[in-house]
């Protein structure tokens, strides 16, 4: 069967067992070529080509619905569900999505791009469906390293009492993205290895072999439920949750994968099918991956492996400028220990973790537990630093509130990723952190307009112990030295400068500052740039003597306005009888999409484009004055 | 020895067992008596008077740490560290907290106040501890309710990977305020009744009869150690989470208690000591309290059991009246589901709970979980109604963020308890929502100014089925009468009344409305108060027209001001061109702490008071101008 040929995933239901592996050697080369060009999660699309079709064999979507935790790895499903033809414009601005969208297609029932919520999700549409009587399989698709995120485990003690039909495909690779932690991944491995595995296998053999389609329906019901009670292992930890397991078994053995999904079809109640898969599976660089470099990737030369994005020369990414910082204090600061909840790579963090392997804590997905864990430290006298996706930091929202900033505790935050991050979209933009954190008493937040600001935010932060202090930092890199010498940042001061005698201000911070000063200078605009770096507390002092220069004032922030930087002037403006009107350029108030983050920047005319053109309007207007 | 005589923890280590147990006896007297006086959590520390005496005479406070989960089971525990003396003003302004608190006595390392907390802190305390080479005990003591919190497993996933030396005491009263859910519980019951705690008590018995103070301390470490190992099973959910169970043992036995402790004091490792306790224990009302009636109560008569305090006539809570009105709307509706973290009783969901069994869900104290599983529903086509504590609310800000907003889910959310709320302080006041959701794209949240308005935004939330819609409610009761028709509120708009040929504006919300309006009626100030029912959207054309009206504005809300209603305010003023201030009170940016809500918002300067203060000041400063 060609894989272009299929438009609706019970096109593949006529397909031998022979013909359904070929279609995954071609979806695999599909994957590799196509996300070569375009980017993506390539190394957990991998690992789910012989599952996924296995489950479109088996089961039928859209009356059926497979709800994929995080969606990152739904390629695969997209391609089986008459979305191949889209892969070109994979992520891309109004090209389809990298997660699963319910608006894209019927086959996706829910949408994610934060781990760990399809259990709940799929408990949801379970009471949903028997409150309505209606019969249909509902099957959450969930990682090892989504399932020891602690609302995976608050669903999974509801599942166990709720005892509803429910299909958990436990999708066990030993990674979340990288390498898995933790005790759970220990029980899991206990699994793993457990005879059952084998002893399933040749069980199977035997009790299906009788069981074909065709013969007396009842009769098949009963000896498949047999199968599966002699399958059933009761010591595993889903069993402590009062949930049937079954597995685990080849997650690449397509024949293996449909006679088990069979089994768990006629199964009543809840059941765990562990299914072990490898990552980047099929492709020699990304199999052999321990540190997740294959797990988001950029366009990279199928042949060699190589990425073909290249930093700038003497350029580091703001992720390594922080980390590096962090690794160069710890050197002097005994106290300092770093956590990540499951992103050492992404935070470039490996190589503290190297340096410091005592005082370096991978506490897997589980954002809240990192952040109380860090708040216990700070409790004892340690200085933790722990670095969070701003998207990903909305899950510790009561853990900064109410086990950090309320004790004063001084857990310095780094917050990875905020502002627009481009192709991941909706789920991952990290614009709201600002307007999360300002209203939390105590809390220091910043964001450095250049590597060597970054490096002095990073030294002032733990040069006080009053306050947690939260540093945020965007994707991508910037040019870099490492500072001879730290200088100390007095929290709450802002800088600014003048590109002439200045007509009009413009207040902003992050990287656009001096991309703001270089287009003035080459526009000889003359104007103050302000670099408001940080958000609370601020420079109320400075704000004051900016109002009082008579100049129209731009507020240009790359995050959502409600309750961002602007909102914070126009409060204290409002309260300290500052007559000033503030234009304010930023976000409004939606979710944004997925795209290139220059196209966004665009779109959502929050770019250089558009800010020139308002201040060009607003110098012209105002010399008519 | 006498209760009054202990001033520091280790005044008990010289008393005999029978001395101790007429020590738990005054104790429990003094907490029946000291709480129907002053308020309090009573039916938790009337369970775990036996535990923490143990604890004191085995451990050694401040040197060892004692982190009680949530905190309000700690009275004992502060009668035994000199804080006896200070009951009369438990809870009460500048009185000791109900909580354990880190700046009232070094013998609280840890301060809390939300559930779930303790094994993550514990952790990072364990973790400082080892990296300092220091040695001393760390004994976070968890309920079982608190062990299905998601953050709690996430704890106990790293707390088994680490294997750092830690006593978990397991304090089991298999409720959590009502009667505990889930698979977890029936988990638990399953140790609970497993023949190792009969085998326990004789084993010990045996085994411990020769260990004693005094003898080779090899020696008894040594028959100790074997104990331990004799006594742990290895088949709890404990166990697959690679950490070492001991137990259970009856929680009211002293000397039993005593004897499990010290071996757990020797044990290496991770260690859960399951102690079975039973809440309200000595007190027979709290006995046989299924609902949670007696976990939190204000005054009562300690012979009758009878609250003190009292609903005016024809009055109701708040929560009582939105519960009311969902469950009346839900006998036509038959897509509407109700749910509730752990909090049925506080809710008021009961009625519900009783009338639609299949309708109704408990989640257990898993807010994270709980908001996913009401977006799955509502993702199914349902209409879920989730009621939780605005304080708590704070644990599923990513989740009413990533899956029900950005999904534009209907799901009404019940936001409870807003507000100041009182004497438990800190931890639980609500005055955080509206800043936490006004930045999130799609979200209506209002707040009723009476039982009328809360009945018919209640009938409009389920009216539409195109945004997640919240509504905001305090503690307390209101006039109530259940409306023969309901009226539909067209989202975003808000109200007025005139007390007069305007001179002033005042814009308020919720229950304060009607009290500005009396009282501007009894002074004959001639106002117009309006009654911004909608943060979120909010009533722009109303707001135009206000600030033409070229009257003084006061904006007074009674919640933080960053974020809040006064933001959104002059956000949209200073956008519109309206040349407006606006003179704004309300809670400034710090953590407000514990007493009443009259103290507090007089302290607070958000009281009727401060406002008339105010209102009279301007309108004189006005008419002079």
């Amino acid at each position: 069967m060609n894989l272009y040929d299929i438009k609706e995933p019970c096109d593949i239901k006529s397909c031998s067992f022979e013909e359904l592996n070929e279609l995954a050697g071609d979806i695999r080369e599909f994957l590799i070529q196509s996300i070569s060009k375009t980017g993506g999660h390539l190394s957990s699309n991998l690992g789910i080509v012989e599952l996924t079709l296995a489950l479109h064999y088996v089961f039928d979507s859209p009356k059926d619905k497979f709800i994929f935790d995080v969606g990152h790895q739904s390629y695969v499903h997209k391609m089986l569900t008459g979305r191949l033809k889209d892969f070109s414009n994979l992520r891309q601005y109004k090209g389809i999505a990298g997660f699963q969208k319910r608006g894209e297609s019927v086959h996706d029932p829910w949408e994610a791009g934060h781990s760990s919520t399809s259990l709940s999700a799929a408990l949801g549409m379970a009471v949903a469906r028997d409150l309505d009587g209606s019969h249909f399989h509902i099957l959450p698709i969930i990682g090892d390293g989504a399932l020891s995120g602690g609302m995976a485990m608050e669903a999974l003690n509801q599942i166990g009492s709720e005892q509803r039909n429910m299909i958990i495909i436990f999708n066990d690779n030993n990674m979340s993205i990288s390498k898995n932690v933790g005790a759970m991944d220990e029980a899991f491995t206990r699994l793993r290895t457990s005879r059952s595995y084998t002893h399933l296998k040749d069980d199977l053999k035997h009790s299906l072999s009788t069981t074909r389609l065709g013969s007396n329906v009842l009769d098949t019901m009963k000896r498949v439920k047999n199968a599966v009670k002699d399958n059933i292992v009761d010591t595993s930890i889903f069993g402590e949750f009062n949930i049937d397991y079954l597995g685990p078994v080849d997650g690449h053995n397509i024949k293996n994968l449909v006679k088990v999904l069979k089994i768990a079809k006629q199964h009543e109640g809840p059941i765990v099918l562990h299914v072990i898969t490898q990552k980047g599976k099929g492709y020699s660089f990304a199999e052999h991956d321990e540190e997740g470099a294959w797990h988001g990737v950029s366009q990279f030369d199928p042949k060699t492996g190589q990425s073909l994005a290249k930093n700038p020369p003497q350029h580091k990414s703001w992720s390594e400028v922080i980390s590096a910082t962090v690794l160069d204090l710890a050197h002097d600061n005994q106290d300092i220990v770093a956590i990540t909840p499951a992103m050492k790579s992404g935070s470039k963090l490996q190589k503290f973790f190297e340096t410091y392997p005592q005082r370096s804590f991978d506490c897997g997905i589980a954002e809240e537990h990192a952040m109380t864990f860090a708040a216990g430290l700070a409790a004892a006298g340690k200085r933790p630093f722990i670095s969070v996706y701003s998207s990903f930091l909305q899950r510790a929202y009561d853990q900064i509130h109410h086990d950090v900033a309320r004790m004063k505790l001084p857990v310095v935050i780094g917050i990875d990723r905020c502002g627009l991050v481009g192709e991941d979209g909706e789920t991952h933009h990290g614009v709201f952190d600002i307007a999360m954190l300002r209203p939390i008493p105590n809390m220091i937040l910043a964001q450095p307009k250049d590597s060597e600001e970054a490096q002095n935010l990073i030294y002032s932060a733990f040069q006080q112990n009053q306050y947690p202090y939260a540093i945020r930092y965007p994707r991508g890199s910037v040019p870099y030295k490492k500072l001879s010498a730290y200088s100390y940042i007095e929290a709450g001061t802002w800088s600014y400068q003048d590109t002439g005698e200045p007509q009009l201000v413009v207040i902003s911070y992050g990287s656009d500052v001096d991309k703001i000063v270089q287009k003035a200078e080459a526009n000889q605009l003359s104007l103050r740039v302000v670099n408001a770096r940080f958000f609370k507390p601020f420079d109320t002092e400075m704000l004051e003597e900016l109002c009082a220069m008579q100049l129209p004032i731009i507020v240009y922030e790359s995050d959502v306005q409600i309750g961002g930087l602007s909102s914070a002037i126009v409060e204290y403006a409002n309260d300290h009888g500052l007559k000033n009107t503030f234009v304010r350029i930023g976000l409004r108030d939606h979710f944004v999409e997925h795209g290139s983050i220059p196209k966004l920047r665009k779109v959502e005319q929050v770019d250089l484009g558009t800010l020139f053109q308002v201040i060009k309007d607003m110098l012209k207007e105002h010399s008519c004055e």
